[in-house]
């Protein structure tokens, strides 16, 4: 194995193992899609601590996790086929690898993580040393936080790696020009310098290089004493880059007891020219470096920037996810009304929810899954004050390549049983602008989800409205599919056309909560089928059985969702299938409950 | 209007209020229990805030709110039946006053609906003055962090107070002993002293009077540059008990354009000797500042305990609750074994996570309302490592008092939809103590769940096992009612005992997930009556209707669960009557279902 060889590499040999890592990346990237400038960014990095520490006994958390590929590559994984079914994961996984010390793919985990593994390494009085590397954007998270002013005292052994490529959404602050000046590290250098044969001298272009470097991070780093009020013993910062550098540094920082911060300054993107210049459009990328095509994140860019026009109170929010949410063009047109707080999601509602009392008319977008990381301040900060913040959550639903750590199939349950809050689930992307208007109209919190990808129109039989919340595409006297979301929507009617099920009434549930009570009335005598792309635990299903169960109405109900387990990274479609939920499933579905006798 | 009427008072005029303000706030205690500490140490500081802003045309935004009864008796509640029902809230509402700018009731939330607040009147070009109040502990929580930290220009005319009583759970710090030092802030008690008619010199005693103090808070704060480097004007530390130095202060920096962040020192529970001596027992008490009596948190004590001796790698986690969630004792036994890391929710069950990743048992005790500030946490870093984390989840179902910013009515709903986790409701303490156990031994992450308060002993006819989910209490061939949790299980028996329902069949469901398939199988003919305390929309009883809807099986089933809205306070009696979850309603929908037709 690759992290087992370069412990005898000499600095070239090192060298020249990191070009061929980017051009392994870079394939890997154009040809499955993924993380390319995160990526690019950490090569050095990551040879250097696999040179210097022994993994898998010694423990590197890495925080989100998409700079782990070549990681993955030295680690033995084949990215051939990252992120596709049978691929290699775009995240690390300990289930993957024991090289992966904990999962990650949501921000600001992994100090805390890392704590908490040093406590229970001294609980039993291993030696292993744990490893955090967390990157700049992800240290302003609010859990990031907490973990570096957590007031016990940090762990002994433990160091935190903070990769600041100045990609902070924080632009606007000084640069960071700090020579080292600890003599244990310069002790160190010299140590490594003889081992490599490489003199100190020739490596010394340390401050020159800095220099040069136009990265930042937030003011509050400028002084390296921050974190040694917070415990840590503050070392950098280091070139990411230069190899020898950071071998060095961190042998020379091994056998530190205390806990330390190594601060590394890193190009994202470096070494692919593309990337380099533009970090922001190769932070994730399609096959051959394109952008996703998501049909409901244009359209809600589009509404958003129509409806901005109109109204003056209508600002967006979201937590880095500006272009995945669709608000580039709004960012363009309305630079002071958009407020990309960075990964600080419950930040971004409670400041929402503040918004809101004050008169304006927030639109907070996030992913289904980040969403989830504000969901007391949902609850707590905009629910409960009946606060008219508009949340447009994308990605419910499978997320496809991202995996299990990012699907959006549990949001939904958490946020049904959250009173004052509506939710709504478009069918298609036009059916998205009629919800948006319709949920600007209701005087208090609203959610509308819909899933990432194409979505084709279905076209509109009746628009959303009080007398109208759910609609009735097809028309039929057997089996009543309740569908709920687009792509539940959209196999249903596929269901329907492709297996001859013509007596199929297919009814398009857009209206979550409040559920169309007459609706459900009026078929309450019928075989009724709920069909969703979510968990079934708690979802738009256990809604429909709710409300007949409340009544004490018994009713031949069939729930179809997906089942209680994490899914995997494939995309969204094989998910689909191995969830059983494709709409050839659903057609066999149908045909055999309504085969059942009227008493199962 | 109190408020009103002191615009006008002088300095000793203030002071004879202030003795007066704290006579009312521990007979409103002493008759009701409430918060007493932290509310005694903010008298004179909200008498200066109420002097020199003009409320409700600036908007004061507490932080928990549990420090607001001085601010409720200024500005025209009544606090002689304080939490009770029909009288004022424990928290700040906006439903009840327009001086309440915000809810408040969990911690961290104020900076962010400030800045939120802020941005909507610069939005409008208001200009009215936004003070959001922050405790030094709540100021640990992430959400407070992601906003001091927030990356954008602070919004002018904001003012952030730092209510520091030096309570945070981080003791080790040195203290603060900054003289002011501002020029403006030094012109501005000049005048201030005209105006009182006292000399500067009388109130001058500052520096002195800050020497005595013991209090400090965390070693990050030692340099006032901190704020500053977070785009705040810093100004103090000030002495929150001089009322004349407080309102000087602050009509020198009220009309300060930029961004302020006043440090203000206080004492938690002055004025009150026995609650000076012992904040922590006075922080939140009962009638005649009793402690609460909450027999399932005695018995978690308890059995940590005793485990503890047993197995040396069982560690309990909390976050800033030891005494709520009955952790005292615990923490005297093994106080290297307690991790109490303050406000951080978040922190603490990504931190239990990396401990369970190495070897540790840890045991996450969290009232429910605060459970749900980790939820992401939960799923993402705990349950999909499928890590063997127990969470102890205090304050289940109503709340009593608290009201609804802290009832426990929607976190089962959340918990159910993650794969992975199982849940469980013990019906009574020394069930807890057989489930405990059984929790231990799954290997996975698990959730226990039980309401605060006295709960009888019921007596148990079968201990958990894995044939043994559910408990048959009472016998009967009528309706069976699946009570889950100890209050609806004890109503459960109630009902058919006072009604003469001997036919009814009790069954305690203990475990929530999984379900008791086998005995879900066996009443499927049956009239099936799920109830719970908690919210209907993806709760218990909707576990039991997915159950039989996704087999497609057609039953007669009944839901009982609370309604779909916030509770406000009363006691959790009163709450589960408002809600028509009492033995006598349950009797009562029982009867009717017993009556109908075999096909409603």
């Amino acid at each position: 194995m690759l992290a087992d060889e370069i412990k005898g590499y000499n600095l070239e040999q090192l060298e020249t193992l990191a070009a061929q890592l980017r051009e392994r990346l870079v394939a890997a990237v154009r040809e499955n899609g993924g993380h390319l400038a995160s990526n690019l960014g950490t090569v050095e990095l990551t040879l250097a601590l696999h040179k210097v520490f022994d993994f898998p006994q010694d423990r590197l958390i890495f925080d989100v996790g998409h700079q782990s590929y070549a990681h993955k590559l030295l680690t033995g994984r084949d990215l051939t086929h990252i992120r596709r079914k049978g691929g290699a994961s775009g995240f690390p996984d300990p289930e993957e690898s024991e090289y992966d010390a904990f999962i990650a793919g949501h921000s600001g985990t992994s100090i805390a993580a890392g704590i908490g593994l040093c406590n229970a390494r001294d609980a039993y009085g291993d030696r292993y040393k744990v490893i955090s590397l967390i990157g700049d954007a992800s240290l302003g998270n609010g859990l990031a936080l907490e973990a570096v002013f957590s007031s016990e005292e940090k762990p002994k052994n433990f160091l935190v790696v903070l990769n600041d490529n100045g990609m902070s959404i924080d632009k606007n602050n000084s640069a960071l020009y700090h020579a080292l000046s600890k003599a244990s590290t310069k002790k160190g250098y010299r140590a490594f310098n003889e081992r490599v044969g490489r003199t100190f001298k020739e490596t010394g272009a340390f401050g020159k290089k800095l220099r040069k470097m136009k990265y930042s991070i937030k003011g509050w780093l400028n002084k390296n004493d921050f974190f040694e009020r917070c415990g840590f013993k503050y070392v950098g910062p280091v070139d990411g880059h230069d190899l020898c550098e950071l071998v060095n540094m961190l042998e020379s920082i091994k056998n530190i007891e205390q806990p330390v911060l190594l601060h590394v300054i890193t190009v994202k993107g470096k070494g692919f020219e593309a990337a380099e210049e533009d970090p922001a459009r190769f932070h994730g990328v399609g096959q051959n470096f394109v952008g996703s095509n998501n049909s409901f994140a244009v359209a809600l860019g589009r509404v958003l920037c129509a409806r901005a026009q109109q109204d003056a109170s209508l600002v967006a929010v979201t937590a880095a996810m500006t272009d995945g949410v669709g608000l580039s063009e709004f960012a363009a047109a309305y630079p002071h009304r958009l407020f990309d707080v960075g990964i600080c999601e419950e930040y971004a509602v409670t400041m929402a929810a503040g918004m809101a009392k004050g008169g304006l008319s927030p639109v907070v977008c996030l992913y289904s899954t980040f969403l989830q990381r504000a969901y007391d301040q949902i609850v707590h900060d905009v629910c409960l004050q009946n606060l008219p913040v508009l949340f447009c959550i994308d990605r419910a639903g499978f997320v496809g390549a991202d995996g299990k750590t990012h699907q959006g199939l549990q949001e939904l349950s958490a946020l049904r049983a959250i009173p004052n809050l509506k939710i709504f689930a478009p069918k298609d992307c036009s059916e998205l602008v009629d919800i948006f208007d319709y949920a600007r109209a209701q005087h208090g919190p609203v959610a509308i989800r819909y899933p990432n990808g194409y979505a084709a129109n279905l076209g509109s039989r009746m628009r959303i409205s009080d007398a109208t919340l759910w609609e009735v595409l097809t028309e039929g006297d057997g089996v009543v599919v309740l569908a709920s979301g687009a792509r539940a929507v959209a196999r249903a009617l596929d269901a329907r056309r492709v297996s001859g099920l013509t007596d199929v009434k297919v009814v398009n549930c857009r209206s979550i909560k409040p559920l169309d009570e007459k609706m459900l009335d009026r078929y309450a005598s019928c075989k009724i089928l709920t069909f969703e792309e979510g968990y079934v635990a708690g979802g738009f299903g256990a809604a429909v059985a709710e409300y007949y169960a409340q009544k004490g109405e018994t009713v031949q109900l069939q729930i179809v969702g997906a089942p209680d387990r994490f899914v995997g990274h494939a995309n969204a479609q094989e998910q689909a299938e191995d969830s059983r939920l494709t709409s050839r499933e659903l057609a066999a579905k149908i045909r055999a409950f309504a085969a059942r006798g009227a008493q199962a």
